[in-house]
């Protein structure tokens, strides 16, 4: 292991973080508040210790699999700890427990909350937290690899570790250009959706805001009443447009704006993508009618919310838990779906379950011909054994992590429901649940013990297990 | 595809369910009972159709795997049908919907039960009830092999379809010989279980049903009461070891009965298997030790309710549905892993569980020692990437039946744990789940597409879900 050079990078990015935090300084300068004190210290804090494990520029500057994986770990836990402090520092979130949740919370993009509200906070907390899903929607590592050069050339390893999905696809020959490509879409998009929202009179702050929880598919509410509040028609529907294209996977979208169209009508997990969502949002449509005045506004809100959960960004605008039981398991299950790999979204993914079941069925097909072996292909490609297997991995580690957050959990003595929905929200970094965890709940009556567990299973699942678990592994930390 | 064969060997499957179905006959004419009568009934018609269905030999009495996947997929589904229909004609279970669910959950060993009350069937049912366990519990195609020669040596093909567990081994190199084998252990550790239950003072019949819920890890309660009605530590202690005994690989009691002791001290599922009953029984223990007098009388109750949920038999002797959510979850998590590969209980099986975790593990050591390649061993043998395959799709299959059997049970409209539950313990073959299905409660309120679909993940559970998901396959109905 370079350890040397994992320090190095690790202070890389707490001076990059130190540069973020100078964002909601501003903001509460602007808004003259005096909790841009705690931001303007924590980031000084960060540059210095940035600056201190940065000091010594490494020799040997090599980053293999390991070092990316163990930079990825360290570094999402520490930001998460730094970003935590000015909630602390200014006595918005006094607890270390609900600060670290809240901050984990922001970066993975899930948007569980442990504030009971939101009206005391101030402007340059909740730009704070919906700006950390702007940032981890995209990778912070993807970010500072964009902008500064870290390592030489082998920087493809920490994408792969930050990155979600299973298989990553280089946009160009060149990691950092790539990245950039990446943040420029990203950030360009944001700002369309920013000026479509002002445009339906929503406030500029709002729609800041909102937009950054909406590009990295987040989901932190800024007011209590949330979007449910603007109580728009046209806000819900762009909302519901931008949720779903943050959902796709970027490069298609490069290739989109690039005006090669048929990688893009041809990718398998775009259908399926698209497809799950139509069909849920129609069988949820017909088992809600009831509850609404028409059937449109049942559509309205069944889209909504489909494309709010399947994305794992988490926002709400009607109190799902409230609809039939069908209803809220199709929701659940798009919990797990999660959105498009290359995208902001969480979740397992929609090509890890395209490709799984494929694997599943070969199996089936394998009974019937037991001698013809055929490959198996997705996206126009073979899908190579090694693949397959760090699939099957994830997907035991997955279940593993959620069945240990779940024993956990149930040390609290809650209803089942509430239980499993935490944890499927956190691991899929969704944002709410059901029932205690509900659209109108939060995760703030929670244990210590169930608040850790709860943000070791955000940071495991928006890392997709591996660069988190590996921080167990003995190995890693010997020389 | 050797339809002939199928057909053939589907006939003498319904011969021998005729002869079964003498027994409860036998049952009713003791206690001068009319239903005696169905049983009288349907073992004719059994006898008929199976004759009819088996009149030509086949020229041709080759079976591959695609035939004894299908042989085993179609019997299980049939045998089930006409073990229905006594309960129908004896007017005890008019609906074919109940009467269906009822024998599939008998012959798959579940024990999941529409019957509101058991105070007014028949001696004969009761004992055709349990009897299905008994039969189901170690396979009646393996019953039929080890006593009739149907197929020329291919045997194991069938075998293979049938018995749980991701590796067969055979204990002798003839495969009749292996199950007789099997049968006989299974016939003595039943009398020796009904010897001990009348030592202690249980009335012969009710021992002997006992004893078959038991063998067969299936947990038909034979009285409203169940279990509890008994009310002896005594017969607890020993349902608890002889439960935990057919949870056993019967390969390892076959090694112990020759004094082969070093293979059974080696096992790794025998040593988690046992493992995880000794850690889940002292955690409950502490966790419901308040509710109880004594710590000695809670763990009486913790270790009979581990050892019925794990081995998946699902007898209760205390109404786990009122203990804290900690055990309650351990419990559900337990109807999951399941008992040992090769055992009569059902879940996913002590040896997979282990054995994907091994994988798991692999996957993340590979990011560390990119290089090194090391087969994964189990049982003191390298796994093969064929098996490996095989339990990945396993995995992947049991994990699309649940969910959508979980989005089907939702239509019901009722609570979340309830609906879980009830998908758990019918796919993993327990019994009761919690709440509405739980030890108090029965399934009998469900409506008919609950109950088919439950009726289909007991045999999708039991069979391992290969045989029955192949009968969905275009290309096994193709010639």
């Amino acid at each position: 292991m370079n350890r040397k050079m994992v320090v190095f990078t690790i202070g890389k990015l707490l001076k990059v973080e130190a540069l973020l935090l100078l964002l909601p300084f501003i903001v509460g300068l602007i808004y003259r508040e005096q909790e841009a004190t705690a931001y303007a210290v924590v980031a000084v804090f960060a540059l210095l210790v940035g600056t201190l494990l940065s000091w010594k520029k490494p020799k040997n500057r090599n980053i293999f699999a390991k070092e990316g994986f163990f930079i990825v770990g360290v570094s999402w836990t520490l930001l998460s700890l730094f970003g935590a402090f000015p909630f602390m520092l200014s006595g918005e979130i006094p607890s270390l427990t609900d600060a670290f949740f809240e901050t984990v919370s922001g970066f993975t993009t899930t948007g569980s909350s442990i504030l009971t509200t939101l009206s005391t906070i101030s402007h340059a907390s909740l730009f704070w937290r919906s700006f950390t899903h702007w940032v981890g929607g995209m990778g912070i590592l993807v970010f500072t690899v964009a902008f500064i050069p870290i390592a030489s050339g082998r920087t493809m390893h920490i994408l792969k570790a930050e990155m979600p999905g299973p298989i990553i696809g280089k946009l160009v020959s060149k990691v950092s250009v790539t990245a950039r490509i990446l943040y420029v879409i990203y950030t360009v998009l944001t700002v369309i959706q920013i000026i479509l929202l002002v445009l339906g009179d929503m406030p500029l702050f709002d729609s800041i805001l909102n937009s950054f929880a909406t590009a990295g598919t987040g989901g932190f509410a800024m007011s209590d009443a949330g979007i449910a509040g603007y109580n728009s028609a046209y806000i819900d529907g762009v909302l519901s447009v931008f949720m779903i294209l943050f959902g796709i996977n970027f490069n298609l979208i490069y290739f989109f704006i690039l005006g090669k169209i048929v990688p893009v009508l041809k990718s398998e997990e775009l259908r399926g993508y698209l497809a799950i969502i139509a069909v849920s949002t129609i069988l949820i449509t017909i088992n809600i009618s009831s509850q609404y005045p028409s059937y449109l506004k049942a559509f309205r809100y069944a889209v909504f919310q489909v494309a709010s959960i399947i994305t794992t960004t988490g926002f709400a605008t009607a109190n799902y838990d409230l609809w039939p039981m069908f209803s809220q398991m199709i929701l659940l299950l798009l919990m797990f779906v999660g959105a498009c790999a290359g995208s902001t979204g969480g979740g397992i993914k929609v090509s890890r379950i395209q490709i799984l079941i494929k694997h599943a069925i070969q199996e089936l097909k394998k009974i019937i011909h037991s001698r013809r072996v055929t490959s198996l292909r997705y996206e126009g490609e073979t899908i190579s054994t090694k693949t397959m297997e760090n699939i099957h991995g994830y997907l035991v580690l997955y279940l593993l992590v959620f069945v240990v957050s779940l024993l956990i959990l149930s040390l609290e003595n809650i209803q089942f429901q509430t239980i499993f929905s935490a944890v499927a929200t956190c691991i899929n970094n969704v944002g709410p649940g059901f029932k205690g965890v509900g659209p109108t709940g939060n995760f703030g009556f929670l244990s210590d013990l169930s608040k850790w567990t709860l943000s070791f299973a955000m940071l495991a699942g928006r890392l997709e297990m591996f660069p988190i678990l590996l921080l167990f592994s003995k190995p890693f930390w010997k020389s």
